[in-house]
């Protein structure tokens, strides 16, 4: 497999296209290209490369979200391809493994919506839960918030602090809602580590379901059976646990108390956040063993 | 004001009673006298000082819930005072500060407690919010786990990780429902900072209730005005923010797309979460200016 | 006192200095003024304010260093102010209250400056050091590189690292040079911290000297009798327990067997590695209470 | 290749050495058996296993010091095991490598030792530097103290803190002095990071040597030419760079002014510092490819 590096950040940043233009050609009959890049850009570009290479796999939200009208509310400009957002396979082997095989257009998912679609994606489809009303309130490391220097992501300003951002408004809301097929509400807080993910996730129990954490954890057990990077267990997630690796590591409770359950995932957010979930739609769209190149052990402590 | 520190650490933790009460005596006549011990430590000295001082500030959970039933199954032990549990008074001065004039128990809330107290609790005084189905999603700092050296608050265990911990049962859970008369779902999370807590808080509208982001910072702001430690603020609350001071600082917001209220409260669960607001409490008790030794500005960063 | 804001940092950041030129008139016949800005703006600016006002309390380097044909090579501009240079005093009270008493500029030393000076200058002041090879090994936290975004500042960057940098030429060189009439080496490091200054000395004995640990640190405890933000410890400083505080925390080693002084000191890089020993300084200068304002006990944990 | 994993840490903490003595047969005939005990622990433990099996890798000090005479005074119980000592192969690839192939018995360095060693020993060996006064001043992340909870290693107690331990008397001074055949003072520091070991060494010419910072990156050039873990930059160590990977990175300059040499080496106290070397020297002693298992390239951020 050949590899080229063609576009620099900076050149990115600065919504550079002519050299993206140029080096197009380039890329012509590679096995797979990876894009990460500002979503217009990304956007401009793929239309291009879709055919002439084997797969390209995005990491903007450029091809996530399956309703072209959701992106100027979301994320404020038009998307004019609807043909591509069509035919891009959104890359969550865990829900779409069989359309990844061969894909020509991946749409890495957002770190935040793999983390809550693992939670609560298999209770929704076991009818465990109501479908309205459902809550992921979240924690990320600072490293999701990108790499250029900004007043909000200086040491100084995150080290000792815990704060919620984007209330009510986070762009990765729609894309939990288009893979749950329900109504959520998303609060994302930055925590003051580098890598992390933790959705805790709540919801009420569809009517009439009878539930205790021991279905919940059953229904989660069944559902990830054989899967290779997610990991079901009794005790609390925690996202240290999950630090370098591409692994989740997901629960579930049910308070009968209250009437709420209960649903929580650690992701690293680089890993299978991003670019670990990446490469494994990649391997399985190229027809590769799906581990490859992905640990399931990371880097403790 | 004669000050004496009467009792180490190391014998309170090893549940000596004998120094302590040879000791009492000594305490006699005071004016003030606080106690950071545990649960039980406290409800053995506390019915020997109460007359014998001014006034005991009581920092552990010994006289917080007024329901002696809930001691057993929130706190593993009988309580067998329920005069003295009748006697004292809240320590919350937002909530309770008549009752805390000349006061001679004062029990000293949880730290998460009050932060989920301020937030949400003019919102229910002002029928805003249905009482049922609230969640309270937290986040704290490190030291509230206490000194003592655990494999679980070690700096490499906590480092770089983000978990929640006391699924369903945390021991604050009662006490705030007996504060707010709602029913909580409480979920805590330990972050990678020495000091701070958010408490994120969800509730439904009341039936009928029309709301807006605008009308509950604005009941915020009635609830609080002239309160010299709380803040309304319209942006999103971070722990630095108060770190090293007793302020606490709480938002609000309505989401109509899903119908949720979003309540926000951050403090240092040090200072106005424990002992700055047990300071408060005291000088309420006492006839003293509330604010004495009590900084509205912390340190940052 | 009257106190007025006049410079906006981003003001003083663009280095405009028509809005400073018509303001200061406004300053006139204030106690204090103290001047938080870039080296430049500061030489610019306090000629004008000196006389004017009753002292100006300078925070950059501009007045620190004696010898003016220092400051192209370290600081890469002429100084063209000599008087200005002569009349200045020097802010570190332990080593010129008296001159600082009715000063009308004084030159808040550097952070590192402070530690390193405190920590070396009673030992050399005895006789008992060689004025030569002496190293100043020393770690700041991340705000000592200021408040403005930088790619080497932001948490991702500065959290779980730890790097030395400005290796051989830091500008707080000679300034510790100048305060020690000695040669120094100094290396600087940056520490995942918000705040803090260790600085770890290390020095020969002077020619013939007899060196003890209990003589070093009786020598220690002798230069600071009295002071009310230094204490010399038996033990080991760290930076925390002077977070927040005003206080320097300093002690000595001899290793009889390599022949080797260590003196170490540490102190808050922003108290009193800056504002605080601005605040000192200026306390000094007005006649009032050196310690008014100035905590000797910080935050902690 | 087998693996066995035999012994609890809990039963190695309490010196339990009855099931290890059951144990050990069944060691009998593995290629390689790592060993990760309390100093004695392995030294009761070792001499039943050389020969039993291909290799004894040990990570404590039981077989690092040649000079049997030094235990006493560094590490407090008496060595009486003269002829394993020097029949035990020093476990530093880049020093020891010919005597590693085919080792029975290995003493892996510690972590501060192999990152001292690494950036001083081409200097020394190449007559550049003065055999006495050196001075190693260096930083660690917590993880070097072990997984144990102590007062001195909770999250409260580290964070936020920088402060210098085992002032004169840490036990890796004999060793480091071993390697190089130099008197050292070794000064190390304990850093709020998990992982990563910075060495900042000081030492002066040897008589006559002409030094410049080019000759001395040179120097370190060529003796680490076709090294697979050593890297020699021109820029500062940064301990991040190599944080879960098995590298040390390098540097040195010749400080003109005041006739100083520093040479800094960065690694990750885990992997190179620990378990990477002794796995490094275990591939050497077993014949296998020296890099199998040890990345390169670590984590980031």
């Amino acid at each position: 497999m050949r590899t080229i590096e063609l576009l620099s950040p900076a050149a990115a940043a600065a919504g550079n296209t002519v050299p993206l233009a140029k080096g197009v050609a380039s890329l012509d009959g590679l096995d797979v290209v990876f894009l990460g890049l500002p979503h217009q850009a990304s956007m401009a570009l793929a239309p291009r490369l879709v055919g002439q290479v084997g797969c390209v796999v995005d990491l903007s939200a450029a091809y996530r979200l399956r309703d072209a009208s959701l992106y100027p509310r979301w994320y404020g400009f038009e998307h004019d391809q609807p043909e591509l957002l069509a035919a891009a396979v959104y890359g969550l082997p865990e829900r779409h493994r069989e359309a990844l095989a061969g894909a020509r257009l991946v749409a890495t998912p957002g770190c935040y919506v793999t983390a809550a679609t693992l939670a609560l994606a298999p209770l929704l489809d076991a009818g465990l839960l109501h479908r309205r009303g459902l809550i992921v309130d979240a924690a990320s490391g600072v490293s999701g918030a990108g790499r250029a220097p900004k007043p909000d992501t200086t040491f100084c300003a995150v080290d000792e602090d815990f704060t919620a951002y984007g209330l009510l408004d986070h762009r990765h809301t729609p894309e939990i809602e288009q893979n749950l097929d329900a109504q959520i509400l998303f609060t994302p807080h930055l925590a003051p580590m580098n890598r992390g993910i933790l959705a805790t996730c709540y919801a009420r129990p569809a009517d009439g379901a009878e539930l205790s954490t021991a279905s919940l954890l059953a229904t989660l057990r069944d559902a990830y059976a054989g899967e290779p990077f997610v990991v079901v267990i009794d005790g609390s997630p925690s996202t240290k646990a999950t630090l370098g690796s591409n692994a989740v590591h997901v629960t579930a409770r049910y308070d009968s108390r209250t009437g709420t359950v209960i649903a929580i995932a650690a992701l690293d957010n680089l890993t299978k956040g991003a670019s670990g979930g990446a490469l494994q739609s990649a391997n399985i769209a190229l027809g590769l063993d799906e581990t490859l190149g992905l640990p399931l052990v990371g880097v403790a402590p």
